[in-house]
């Protein structure tokens, strides 16, 4: 047995950990930071999960350049440049910038993470100089989450405390950032966990992929996928105590809840909506017809109409290419049955109920296909004016 | 050698065939039909290419019912109403309103089509009622391509006559509709193409599968695919007159066409953009690739913004899943290199350049991927304010 307690705020909670922002003139609003770090007094074992897009970000070849399993205590965090098709260069800029911070500060193999416009080089001595404003010992938390936003509304972090039945317990924390280019196969979002258990360096890669796959993989704002997507996962061990079943449904959980909230502020973003497809053949039809929903622009636009137009979702199920036939086919909204082989005219008594659903800020659409027991769920949101307000001006 | 020259309107110009429209108060504005026919005086040949979507419509099942080889001599169509996801019902509403037009008018093996809100049953009276009223010895090409209309802003028809080198010569027309739910793989789009040539029925299937493949397959509104769309061929022989290569290519340039008014008339779009994919490895990976580029909704969003944001190109095609490479990639805007290995950054000069070109109501974005020789060009719009209006409103 083990609890699990939500805690105020983020990555302070997490002994050990050190984390702080300022702003050197990227970003123009000066009171929001631009640049960030995340460190530990100690070294790190640390796991991470990258973009599936083939043009990876220059952060990310660096990061690959370390020898395997190596540990480091230093993450460097930058907003409005993603350093990103910066080719060859755009890796000697990370070294530039990591050569003088070993300057200021001793760090062991340190990392760095970039979101922001793609294809510009890092303007490194602005982020330079940030070494001389930043203070290494500050545990705050909110500024670091802050300073990685770009197109975020709200700033995104959490934190548990795990307690133990031997009467031992350990934390995790995480930030993150993310609302739009969001896509299963991991979205244009950075997400950085920290943690004091004990976990062994062999189930972090395990639990991590696990529940990014239970998270951020199944979640759709545009169905876009960035270059510069991160997880990572941080453990100093400074607590000592770690049990793995309570260790991975904590970090399940707080992978989770920082899914929904990057869904929740999709940009432009009014609903968040369950795409649950089960009685699937097999389970890739299943996830196949779920994503598809997810990604839907008549669904997405249906959703921000409010317009229990079933014949959207049965449309884009039939689209999707999956093995289904209109006889055994059942969609709910919610609790609600909304169309079956018996019933597939909307009639006024449904479809006021429908209405009714969907004017909530969440709801379920539960799709069975009726030709089998594999099940996938999703999650989605609708599309607003404000989805292409936001990205017809994004870089200008 | 031959001569393709287009005419004045549409239907009326192919030998043998009739056709016009009605309203019976389906469409509240009464002065557009919602009931159209295409009629020829003697039985044609007909081919027909329908969608990918797995829920095909009541129309298409109804159609397949007929023996292979089958003549026919009448085509029905109707808006408002899809007739899809209606069970055995919406085929057996078929069968009355066949049976009810075969007291009015002797036809053989007559087709329906419909277009319009998914999971209704059709109104079979008010459709029969269209019998009455229709005039079946019309020529009315306009009428009928505004009857079929949904969203499209303007009415969709071609005619060709073709003149061959013996002095002879036939004609070729077509009638087609669509701006939204429109996708490669077809698209919420129905389209009729009539001919008096002396095409053999076993050209007929070929040419129709490779015209489609050239045209309607390479346009993309918003990446979601209809239960409804039937492209048809009939060809009544009346000319007396043919010649493959004249008629295959007279066939490409009238369904190419069509296509690219769709996709003018596109929900909301205001920019026709070629996306060329060139030097990929395999054709399937260039296909990817372009398909993905009309697809993404980043990508078109930037369109609507004329924002030259590069970035968004490039990070779509690594996402797209093919075998690329950010060293050999080269992209352009219509003639302005806009991303190469050694041009990385956008200066000032080129970015203005750029955005001109991105002002311009049609422009082409070409990409060279760089490691072999296949090519793929699918055509794609952007994604405006007005295509969230009118998909938030379609049903309501």
């Amino acid at each position: 047995m083990f609890n699990i307690i939500e805690l105020d705020n983020g990555l302070e909670n997490v002994q050990g950990f050190f984390c702080g922002a300022t702003n050197v003139g990227m970003r123009p609003d000066a009171t929001q930071g631009d640049v960030a770090f995340i460190r530990s007094d100690t070294p790190c074992d640390i796991s991470a999960v990258f973009t599936s897009n083939t043009f990876q970000a220059a952060p990310l070849k660096h990061f690959q350049k370390y020898p395997q399993g190596f540990q480091t205590d230093f993450i460097l965090i930058n907003a409005k440049n993603a350093n990103a098709m910066t080719g060859e260069k755009g890796i000697e800029d990370i070294e530039t910038i990591m050569s003088h911070l070993s300057t200021k500060q001793q760090v062991l193999n340190p990392i760095m993470s970039s979101t922001g416009v793609i294809g510009y080089r890092l303007p490194t001595d602005k982020i330079c100089s940030a070494f001389d404003k930043l203070a290494f010992n500050a545990k705050n938390s909110d500024a670091t989450a802050c300073a990685i936003m770009t197109t975020d509304s709200f700033k995104k972090e959490l934190a548990y405390k795990v307690d133990l039945a031997n009467g031992s317990s350990f934390n995790i924390a995480a930030i993150c950032k993310g609302a739009g280019m969001i896509n299963p196969a991991m979205a244009t979002m950075l997400c950085f966990i920290t943690t004091d258990a004990d976990v062994p360096k062999s189930d972090m890669h395990e639990l991590l992929t696990a529940s990014t796959e239970q998270s951020f993989n199944r979640i759709s704002v545009d169905g876009d996928t960035s270059t510069n997507d991160t997880v990572m996962l941080l453990s100093n061990k400074s607590s000592g105590n770690y049990q793995k079943d309570a260790f991975s449904q904590a970090l399940n959980k707080i992978m989770f809840e920082l899914a929904m909230m990057i869904l929740r502020d999709g940009e432009g973003a009014n609903k968040l909506v369950t795409f649950e497809v089960k009685g699937a053949k097999t389970l890739e039809d299943a996830k196949k017809a779920s994503m598809a929903l997810s990604n839907s622009l008549l669904v997405k636009t249906a959703l921000f109409g409010e317009d229990p137009n079933w014949g959207r979702i049965a449309s884009t199920i039939g689209a999707s290419g999956i093995t289904c036939d209109d006889s055994t086919l059942t969609i709910h909204y919610d609790d609600l049955l909304i169309y079956s082989n018996e019933f597939r005219e909307l009639d006024k008594a449904r479809e006021d109920k429908a209405y009714a659903i969907m004017k909530q800020d969440a709801f379920k659409v539960s799709c069975d296909i009726g030709l089998g027991d594999e099940t996938y769920v999703s999650y989605g949101c609708d599309l607003s004016y404000e989805y292409v307000k936001i990205n017809a001006e994004y870089r200008t």
